[in-house]
């Protein structure tokens, strides 16, 4: 493993003498490639679906896991489009001349090695190769060992493409031990490595964040809230709350607790409840709620869980003061929304909570990448620091100072 | 300590509820009760003082440890001038209306409850806690032993002005348990803390960097270099190089190797030794070196030790590659200096290192907040992400992403 990533390491000096039209000039040649080999991503990911028939593996994993023509397509117009977005390398974010007449440029770099750490989706690989080769870093990729054989398959095709341009085909790779034992090494190499992206189960991400020396970008769970006050346009509120929960219940950004003020808890909830009833949602709800609709009990384990799935705790508070408590409480960080038509108690709810994306008047699923008009999305990021919320190519840049003087000295 | 931190963290709500006019007359209180409480600080700072002669501490520590009056006035200065800078939480740092409609201000606020480990020179007490303030994060501190009761009485006349103004003494406090048993709960506290500075010996940062699950901006070694290219203007080269090593060697951007053209060694050498020698330098060099003038042997192990000291090792290269590759393998990623008026080859050095702060034609002792104009400085990160390089008061906030809807669902 150390050699492995020694190589990496020094592989990301080649990195810094592509232009960026070479880059986009091999990126396109990665999509073709993945086109014209479509036969043999199949047969590989033929054997990763035949194991998972044998180890019995749920029906939603095995969708995850399965391609076909039209996903081997998706992920070559990926790439296509990730060589479209515009050079992150080389930006000048800030510049000023100092008092001692020294030109300052803030410049934005690659950060060097990344280690990425996924699970399922083998369309991860790709995506996540084309954006660390996009933004000049060399990518160490982990996946799941359900998804091994489509993984190798897929780097296979990307280092092919490397190697016909006289590029080290360490510049994106699998990592050789991909037992936990390779990944306790890799979480500890910060000699070589400069940044881990763990994407995936709460316990692969705090296994991660405790244990490792290399920085961490997590993406942890989204324990988001919509709370309705009393000033909402119901209308509004009942279309937004539905959406958060409904439109796609087993992602991150979806909500689990709607808080509903008290001054309108008697009106707002019978509604709420047709609506949520028709979409086939189960809901759970404080006494407060259960003295007004008929919902099963939720209790702090609720409040504190994100089922992933169409399942909702509904809380009766007091105003936006009581939102903001609850929210406190129990948020992860990741997204919050108020509707009101209030602006003092909209900015209030926005200052006060501390997450990644607060919203008023608005669904919490869009905090994605794509809905910000990122263009491609690394992940959506629960760190507090470097990244925070939805992550794109620029999250994989950092920056140094370059500094033009003529001759000073420090006096 | 968990309770203290857990109360740390509570009060650091108090903190958005303040104006920065408010946070600006507190500062100016806190500076004016430094002045007025110059006595109990002069009595705590003399036990510091003797105990440090009982325990036979350097006369350098002893010089950093003193406070005399106008130390006092320095310190109140710092507070004052720290309550001048602009207001660096609430700036909107970047905008922009989606194809959904959603206004997105991405906008700058306070990381939490910032933990800082220090040594010896209780000035920084009273500046971390007044840069902490203005940028609306509570900090938890931990100083020196050896300054303990000098840290105490600042940290009581500055707690004793957040009494007066009704504000939580938890907003600056000094860590209940400074053991090291303390430091090593404190950085695994990241339910409560969000991030860690440890500024101190490279033991220190170490320990803190392998076993913090809390963020961490380091402050780490200095390991500098100067190449002087054969298109130098020598007049120059000579007189940066001596400044970047004679002017404070006992600081981290002080250069400790100096890299020299092949091409014009046999020129620039002796006048290079004939000044430092007139500073009083120790000269190690290489073999190169040592054929043209008279110094001692350097080894690797030279050229991998930040001296913090009037020594200095000599490397012959043959030229910006042969420096490039000396640099690469030694660099501590802090400041490196090329010295051309060849602009292809200064580019080429700039690009090539990875270093927060790469010159050209400069004095690598210009890396500071001072001299960049960042008016404060909270110190100069050796990290890669988060803050890199000097770090100003903006090091001290992070962001999140405000956005104001109209009822948008996602489709």
């Amino acid at each position: 493993m150390e050699q492995f990533l020694e190589e990496a390491k020094s592989a990301s000096r080649v990195l810094s003498t592509l232009s960026g039209s070479e880059k986009n000039r091999i990126l396109k040649e990665m999509a073709n490639a993945l086109r014209s080999n479509t036969m043999d991503l199949l047969e590989a990911n033929a054997i990763d679906m035949s194991d998972a028939d044998k180890n019995d593996l749920s029906s939603a994993l095995k969708d995850r896991l399965l391609l076909d023509e039209s996903r081997i397509e998706g992920m070559a117009i990926a790439i296509e489009e990730i060589a479209a977005l515009k050079e992150p390398v080389g930006r000048v974010i800030d510049g000023w001349v100092t008092e001692d007449g020294l030109k300052i440029e803030k410049t934005s770099i690659p950060i060097g090695v990344i280690g990425i750490i996924y699970e399922s989706r083998p369309n991860v690989t790709s995506d996540t190769a084309a954006l660390c080769f996009k933004s000049s870093n060399v990518c160490v990729l982990k996946g799941g060992k359900e998804a091994e054989n489509s993984n190798k398959a897929i780097a296979k095709v990307l280092q092919a493409v490397l190697s016909k341009n006289n590029l080290p085909v360490s510049l994106i790779s699998l990592i050789p031990d991909s037992s936990r034992e390779g990944v306790a090494k890799l979480i500890k190499m910060d000699k070589y490595v400069d940044l881990i992206i763990p994407r995936g189960g709460a316990g692969l991400i705090k296994y991660v964040s405790d244990n490792a020396t290399v920085s961490v970008v997590k993406h942890d769970k989204g324990q988001c809230h919509t709370y309705i006050d009393k000033d909402a346009k119901l209308d509004n509120a009942i279309a937004i709350a539905i959406n958060a929960k409904v439109q796609r219940p087993g992602v991150c950004n979806a909500m689990e607790t709607l808080l509903v003020d008290s001054a309108i808890a008697s009106d707002a909830l019978p509604k709420l409840k047709a609506e949520f009833d028709r979409a086939h949602t189960e809901l759970k709800g404080c006494l407060k709620t259960q003295s007004i609709i008929e919902v099963a009990n939720a209790t702090d384990e609720d409040y504190d869980t994100e089922y992933l799935a169409n399942i909702l705790n509904i809380k009766v508070v007091d105003g936006v003061d009581g939102a903001i408590e609850h929210v406190i409480k129990f948020t992860s960080g990741h997204s919050e929304a108020i509707i009101t038509e209030n602006i003092t108690v909209a900015e209030k709810f926005l200052n006060s909570i501390d997450a990644a994306v607060v919203y008023v008047n608005a669904s919490t699923r869009f905090t994605d990448g794509g809905a910000f008009g990122f263009g491609a999305e690394v992940g959506i990021s629960t760190n507090k620091l470097h990244a925070r919320g939805p992550m794109g190519i620029e999250g994989l840049t950092t920056y140094k100072f370059k500094i033009y003087g003529s001759g000073q000295i420090r006096k």
